[in-house]
């Protein structure tokens, strides 16, 4: 009885005592902050991307970082499991997003939209196994562009497909390839070689492994896990080992068996008549007709593409280390930095008569950019600047901070970028320091003899140089040398 | 038993049938989606205060939407039942975020920063009774800009005014003030005008009310519900209806009472160092010491400020409707639009050996910025536009589609934001409306004879002046007539 309330007391004790006892603070497993220079960076990727997305005529959206649970239901079969919910604190159940199409798809309807080109870059949400030295987290950035509406067929397709190779170029990621299929003709393939209706999407997500198993173990896990004949599955191992581009398309289109599935030749037509398009757009030298592309995702109708770096880039490496590729964010493979598809009937299942609204539309891999900039950025000698300032007011003697002060509000209502140390009396060994180290170009140096003549020193500070500056003029100087920041 | 069956059949009937019966797609209570008219006045006020704290040198960072529940237990105090938690799916308890200050003492207490000069903009998550027309939200933006290090005393929070300042002026939003005082000077004044120290808490958030309430009212909330003496309470009312300047600040250094105060001689004494920079900085006609201003947050521990809008705009009269102004996001008060002060005890609260970093700062009001913007968007004649679209390719004649591809390749190649329809034969009039509509101030139209002639109709929208161009030189004269764009 005494342990008891020695017990009791010990727990009262501790758990008074405790919340003053700090323990180290710690992130949720699987999530990361932005410092500085990684900011630094995601600004010019975004500023890359949007770039290109406003060049294209998109508008942008956002979305609440959380859903009604029923608006994801159903939504994403298996991968279900990994959506994260609110906790019920009394209202209604929530969980947060898993993807941005979705979301989307729920907008559209529920705003009676049938038109519109938008691009949206936003986090999601995914309980997933984090691997994060691979660039896997379970709060991550989606970067999607999407068009939805009744066009004229593969206009819009071909656009998404000159997008991601507009993106890919100008990220100077190296070099890409960008597979193209379209489920059309990967059922109507199935069709032929006689898989079972009910197996389709399960044959399907066997030969989406193609890109990190070979076909022998591919034909194995589709003969003796999945239960399909061996004929079908040689069959197929002919057709997902073809690549080519709109010759290939007219070659299946005469194909004796191919050619007896409607699904497939409607496929076969669109995917002929997309290459024609990504001819006038000039992007076919990166663009391949794969037939082993299936991609994850269940809602896809029509074309499916899926981008990857072909260039042996170290997080390549680090990702393929154990021999098996993983996948990464949206279902593409950890090689892949883009991927998309056409989804003709995901707004119908928002809209309370089915209403459909075509659309097609592609997201980028962009943790996955991130990561490569940042080693980049790591391998490279340039330092990566985490501000923008042009000049730092300073001073070599004693009692100037409020002439310091006044010259640096000066310089703000001009517009130029300034800093000032927070100091009365700061040496200028370490106001010029703090230049060096944050890469500020120029220093505008105070003194007494100085305020006399009016003038500023204005201080280089990667050449040392000096030279005098009428205040007048200061600010117009600096903006001169400074135009290329 | 029969109906229990029947019931029993219904039910499983109707979950059966549930599924596919679509109801129309909603939002979680509180939240909105912004479309695209929307995120361009977002984007327009964000860059304006984005290029205002760049203009001061910040860096910015990120962290995640969800930490530790632990990591904001005992932070908000009442507030805390606000906290939205996340479903324990097995593995961490977290919450979402429900401002940015504590994420941020987080982050500079487990990445032992001692001095940083950052701004973060991010959605932030309350379980508050959403208000939505009066522009008060479950999830919002907040746009905090801080200064974190150990400085001579009252240059960064001169520096925070300043910004405040700045962003007010820059967005036209009407004349405002800037509201000071300094938590030192109002325990200070509680100590000497007989307060027991354990209710300053409790008045202190009674005196905050003095801008919605008259004094008698708050008098007697004072001395009725807090059970303070009437004698304590009429002292506190004097000085509550101070307001003033650097003067004030000097001549209750001089009052009999007062100067009894430690903390409010050292409040006071960095109160007119504050003001000898605001000076500095040329805006003290809008600061003003007001002994009145408390403000929510328990973690100030020096100065405090708060801007108000001094218009009558039309969002203050709808927020001001029942007679009882309101507390908005950031325990601000409705006609506020930023507030902040200084806290030098937060990241002491994270670090195992309780070392503290001294920090000032300041969040901006943005969600009722945006309300105004998107009001005066309304009442504006001008069009608000989504796009940045410089030139539509179109054609009047039919069969020309491949050409016009070709065209609007041409032109994002070049980097000209150009648009096209996805229609094989589109009316010319449904390509000019498109402009219209849209604001895309040129057409850049193509026929058979312009092919001939290598050339290009360039027609202007609101001119419906047309003027070939040869199409070496279209991209070159797109960008001259769209520069202002």
């Amino acid at each position: 009885e005494h342990s008891s309330v020695l017990y009791c007391l010990c727990t009262i004790f501790l758990s008074l005592a405790l919340p003053s006892l700090n323990l180290p603070p710690s992130l949720s497993q699987g999530t990361r902050d932005y410092n500085p220079k990684q900011m630094a960076i995601r600004e010019r990727v975004f500023n890359t991307i949007i770039r290109c997305f406003k060049r294209h005529g998109a508008e942008t959206i956002d979305t609440p970082v959380f859903e009604l649970k029923e608006t994801l239901t159903g939504k994403y079969g298996e991968d279900s499991k990994l959506i994260y919910d609110l906790k019920d604190q009394g209202g209604e159940l929530l969980s947060l997003r898993y993807d941005l199409t979705v979301p989307f798809a729920r907008y559209l309807a529920m705003n009676k939209i049938t038109n519109i080109k938008r691009y949206h870059i936003a986090k999601v949400y995914r309980r997933d196994n984090p691997a994060m030295t691979r660039g896997r987290y379970r709060e991550f950035y989606q970067c999607d562009f999407d068009i939805a509406g009744q066009y004229d067929p593969m206009i819009p397709d071909a656009e998404c497909l000159k997008i991601v190779h507009e993106i890919l170029s100008e990220l100077e990621l190296g070099d890409f390839r960008i597979k193209v299929n379209d489920r059309r003709i990967l059922d109507g393939m199935f069709a032929v070689c006689g898989v079972p209706d009910d197996k389709f999407r399960t044959i399907c997500s066997t030969v989406d492994k193609l890109d990190k198993m070979s076909w022998e173990d591919v034909k194995s896990e589709m003969v003796n896990e999945k239960g399909l004949s061996e004929e079908a599955a040689d069959q197929i191992g002919q057709y997902v080992s073809m690549q080519g581009g709109m010759d290939l398309a007219e070659r299946l289109l005469q194909d004796a068996k191919m050619s007896q599935s409607k699904q497939a030749c409607a496929g076969l037509t669109d995917m002929k008549q997309l290459f024609s398009y990504l001819q006038l757009f000039q992007v076919t030298d990166k663009v391949v007709f794969d037939l082993s592309l299936a991609r994850g995702l269940d809602y896809y109708t029509g074309v499916i593409y899926e981008a990857i770096l072909t260039q042996n880039c170290p997080v390549n490496v680090s990702a393929t280390q154990n021999g098996v590729d993983e996948k990464a964010e949206e279902g593409v493979s950890v090689g892949s930095v883009a991927g998309g598809g056409r989804y003709d009937g995901l707004v119908g299942m928002f809209d309370p008569k089915g209403r459909k609204v075509p659309c097609v539309g592609v997201s980028i891999g962009i943790e996955r950019v991130f990561s490569i900039m940042e080693q980049k950025a790591e391998a490279s000698a340039r330092k990566v600047r985490t501000t923008e300032t042009q000049v730092m007011v300073a001073s070599a003697q004693k009692n100037l901070l409020n002439e310091r002060l006044r010259l640096t509000a000066e310089l703000w209502n001009a517009g130029i970028k300034t800093e000032v140390m927070y100091k009365k009396n700061p040496k200028l060994l370490s106001q010029l320091q703090h230049c060096e180290d944050s890469g500020i170009p120029l220093v505008a140096i105070l003194g007494e003899q100085e305020l006399k003549d009016g003038v500023v020193k204005l201080r280089t500070v990667h050449s040392r140089e000096e030279v005098d500056v009428s205040r007048a003029e200061l600010a117009e100087e600096i903006k001169k040398r400074t135009s290329d920041v």
